[in-house]
């Protein structure tokens, strides 16, 4: 069947979904609802994140030049929505969306409780690219929740239920299909520090 | 429960799996896939990509300047992991691979004709991170096939089955929750060109 020429969009899929919470001055956290979000670098470990310069948090973050990376599940979508769709202008998130905060190991801003997973992340760099500014930072520290985890301590993503971004539409994850390195057969296991797929990895 | 404090690494999940294009001087494309991928503006729209500088697709991306992200379906998982487990360096993938290059509309790399999705990049910048270099590409033309679109020309992505990573193992999607905003009940129903989640969007 032919393939229809579109114009230019941001049309990659899927996403992730992910709350990503930074300090004020005043010491208060908010929380904004990010899908514009990757791995960059995997030594030292890097994330990035792009906000738009209107959003309040890309103020905050640019001053504080940290940011924590909050991975929800998907029984908090109506909060994760509701973070998306307000401002921390005018809005306390953790208290409306009922949100607990909790203290980082090595950065001011707070973590979600709810959350299983969180990467605190210090900035190196920001880039104004167009009508959303990228923020490139450094992981460093994660904290995980028990419950996710399996017997060897990796984590278990049928129990971490994440939310998946699909161009405006919020989906679950399937099931798991294969490990990476199936088709040559070389790999059992995947190590939890897990890598980018690449050329050269499992053969080389 | 208590949460484990970890140290720093690549922990964000999920992450979309794509197949990237790119070209060499002698008008040879190359596939190589890729985990460490996402949207970071979205106008002008463009996509990062992460590549390691011993891959051959670094090299040739930096020298072409150009790059093409085709989608892959879970169809093609065992392609998939194929190309990121052998180097464009010694292999010809396309051929091993079984995949049908196409000709693109604005850039000189192939397009994978299997993939349903194909978006065109031409890189505007590059930033060395660590074991990592990013590429920022900006988007200048799109393919889609019309098997995976529905009756009103948008992506049905039950229809386009693409992939999902988290952290070394391959998963399939699920089912569609929600659309962005719902927590609001302002928004029926979101525009093919939708946004980031961000603050401000749906209330603003």
């Amino acid at each position: 069947m032919a393939k229809q020429l579109r114009e230019p969009e941001e049309a990659l899929y899927p996403a992730p979904v992910v709350l990503v919470t930074c300090i004020d001055e005043k010491g208060r956290s908010n929380i904004i609802t990010l899908a514009w979000v990757g791995i960059i670098c995997s030594e030292p470990p890097m994330i990035g994140i792009s906000i738009r310069p209107s959003r309040y948090s890309n103020s905050l973050i640019k001053e504080s030049k940290e940011f924590v990376v909050n991975i929800p599940t998907v029984d908090l979508l109506r909060k994760v929505d509701y973070c998306g769709t307000v401002s921390g202008k005018t809005v306390d998130k953790f208290k409306e969306a009922g949100f607990t905060p909790e203290s980082a190991a090595k950065v001011r801003s707070s973590l979600i409780k709810e959350c299983p997973v969180n990467i605190e992340c210090k900035l190196k760099q920001q880039l104004t690219l167009g009508v959303h500014d990228l923020f490139l930072g450094e992981v460093v520290a994660i904290h995980t929740t028990e419950e996710i985890l399996n017997e060897e301590g990796k984590i278990d993503y049928a129990k971490a239920k994440p939310l998946v971004f699909n161009q405006g539409e919020y989906w679950n994850l399937g099931k798991k299909l294969e490990n990476y390195g199936f088709s040559q057969g070389r790999i059992k296991e995947i190590p939890f520090k897990s890598e980018l797929i690449g050329e050269d990895q499992v053969v080389a």
